[in-house]
């Protein structure tokens, strides 16, 4: 029965050696079947009936609240920017945890946006609840349908990334930000703050993301030498600005989880404002550095760190030959809006998580003290 | 003339060893003379001429944004807590630097509390620019008077701490919190969402803050023999909820900044999404965790912490038998109201930073690295 068993999980696993390997791969297949039958881009359109069903409470909304946690709360993050920057709505994200136990004000014309891959999380589920009590709108951005998430929501959109067995969420993650995207871009355009003209891009943009994150995907080969070079450090700090601080956090909460080094995530402007006292010869400092409004603040950023001697690992857009310059390693991605670049970036940490937690020879499909979905308090 | 620089140096000390300790044991008297002349405790009543000027404006805001960087971000996460709860008006926190490079929705009607030691902090005063050309009223709570972000704000309060001189900041993140306490207090009584009875009660809790701090600072012998205990820690994990939070994120960039010890804080119930894998008999973990309505959940987070053979050390509130049982070590303070208790649960930890600092034989006025006012970006 053992031997059967093991057979089955090999078979699931589809030839990869974890299961987080292969939902890291399966990336450009559980984008496009999030996309798929909602964003047409040939007809420049999306459909997504949990949206069109409910457009003018959505799109008058006073605040959308995001509430989530871990990786979850990350794709929460992302989301803060692009719909305030696409839907001219202010959006504040909150820990689930916190969120449930404290006092927020929540008034009429509240919208709660939950996002939870499991759409058990016990702290998100309570706190939609409260909300809920509260006269909010719930709209859930979930994985599992069915889940009870789902089951109290008014309204949601379903992320299709197929189940996720990995205790580190990575392709749960990219669905959440497709989801999320497609809403903002909906919401915008249906309220007139971004035009036919940058509507239409975006939807280009996103209808690309599956074949971009595949390319990025051939160079793992690349990312299996970075972590043999990195594997034995023990700490890392992890920095971005504007849509990629999000990504930051993101890649460090991926490392913690998997390969048990201390990783911290900042906007990199803080780094000045203590975290940088942290630098010296033996801590790499990875940049989510792709091509942005931001870009030569990073620069200068990754210039401090270098004359403090600290190394620089940089997740750059491809063909950036000042970043390759100050840098001591790259990980490139092909170029993309800034909006949707976080799809793109949060790739090659998530696999430098993979192949660091490998080389350390730790259970990566399993990591020590933690369960896939965090179904008590 | 550099031995009458040195004997100068030793005069302005006022005969600590380090400006860091000094104005961490100013405390007492920093916060008294930040409530002096604006709190009357016997007669129940706040004045500060720029909340009395503009009342209507500040109890009419639609949202406020507390805009800031590094510790004064983290009193600016306290303040959230504390005006939501008080005046129930919807509170966002900001980092200037994302702030200001973004496109943040402004809209009328909302206020921008700027909050800066220096008054110079490059970021945070880009920041406020940008939103007061945007049609928002700019309140700020500044240290130095004079200083740019003072000119440019609409009104404000200083927090009169005196000039810090330690770059790892202390008593200035107290009286920003006294003044914020303050500020919230009064807009919450005159809109009505306190009442009479919690209001009073609030003013004597913070009345008493200086003779607690006083307390607290008694107990210094105490913290040194723990830093000379965890001074070889390479990593350390904050963990708070509520109110205590961002204590948790300011007492690991006190550690960080003065001992180059990367800690990092968290919401205690975000452990179990990422952190905890950390979690092994050679790491610290330190709770915030005074008596309040989250206690019980803390003493859980401590015990997952305890089953996995973490060390766990402790803020508490004196005689908590519970706390004290879990624990390994404890710091203890005076009870306090919860709203009030983080400008007591802080006062250890800057204590456990600077001793752990001294014990490492680091430079703790001038930690590696970093400037006291960051006037750059």
């Amino acid at each position: 029965i053992t031997k059967l068993d093991m057979e089955l999980a090999a078979i699931e696993k589809g030839g990869f050696d974890h299961f987080m390997l292969k939902e890291i791969f399966e990336q450009p297949t559980t984008i496009f079947d999030c996309l798929r039958g909602r964003l047409d881009a040939s007809a420049g359109t999306i459909r997504m009936s949990g949206v069109d069903d409910n457009l003018d409470m959505l799109t008058n909304a006073r605040r959308i609240i995001m509430v989530a946690c871990g990786t979850s709360w990350h794709a929460g993050l992302v989301a803060e920017y692009v719909f305030e920057e696409l839907c001219r709505i202010p959006v504040e994200v909150e820990y689930a945890s916190e969120f449930r136990y404290r006092n927020p004000v929540i008034q009429t014309g509240d919208v709660i946006i939950a996002i939870s891959q499991s759409g058990e999380t016990a702290d998100t589920l309570v706190a939609i609840d409260k909300a809920k009590e509260q006269g909010a709108f719930i709209f859930g951005v979930v994985n599992v349908v069915g889940s009870s998430i789902a089951r109290v929501s008014h309204a949601g959109a379903h992320t299709h990334a197929g189940p996720e067995i990995g205790v580190a969420s990575t392709k749960a993650f990219t669905a959440q930000l497709a989801v999320l995207y497609m809403i903002a871009l909906k919401l915008g355009y249906a309220k007139g703050t971004i035009g036919m003209e940058r509507y239409t891009h975006l939807i280009n943009e996103l209808h690309m993301v599956p074949e971009k994150v595949a390319t990025v995907l051939e160079s793992s080969s690349r990312i299996k030498e970075l972590a043999e070079k990195y594997k034995d450090s023990t700490d890392f700090l992890y920095l971005g600005r504007g849509f990629n601080f999000p990504v930051a956090l993101e890649g460090a909460l991926k490392l913690k989880e998997i390969s048990y080094i201390h990783a911290e995530g900042y906007p990199a402007a803080e780094m000045k404002h203590g975290p940088i006292a942290l630098v010296e010869e033996t801590l790499p400092v990875v940049f989510v550095a792709t091509k942005d409004a931001y870009h030569e603040k990073l620069v200068s950023n990754a210039q401090e760190i270098k004359a403090r001697r600290g190394k620089v690992v940089a997740v750059i857009t491809e063909d950036d030959p000042v970043f390759t310059e100050i840098a001591d390693d790259t990980m490139s991605v092909p170029a993309a809006d800034e909006l949707i670049a976080p799809m793109l970036g949060v790739i090659p940490l998530q696999l430098l998580a993979y192949y660091i937690g490998l080389a350390k020879g730790l259970d990566v499909d399993k990591p020590r003290n933690l369960a896939k979905s965090v179904t008590v308090e």
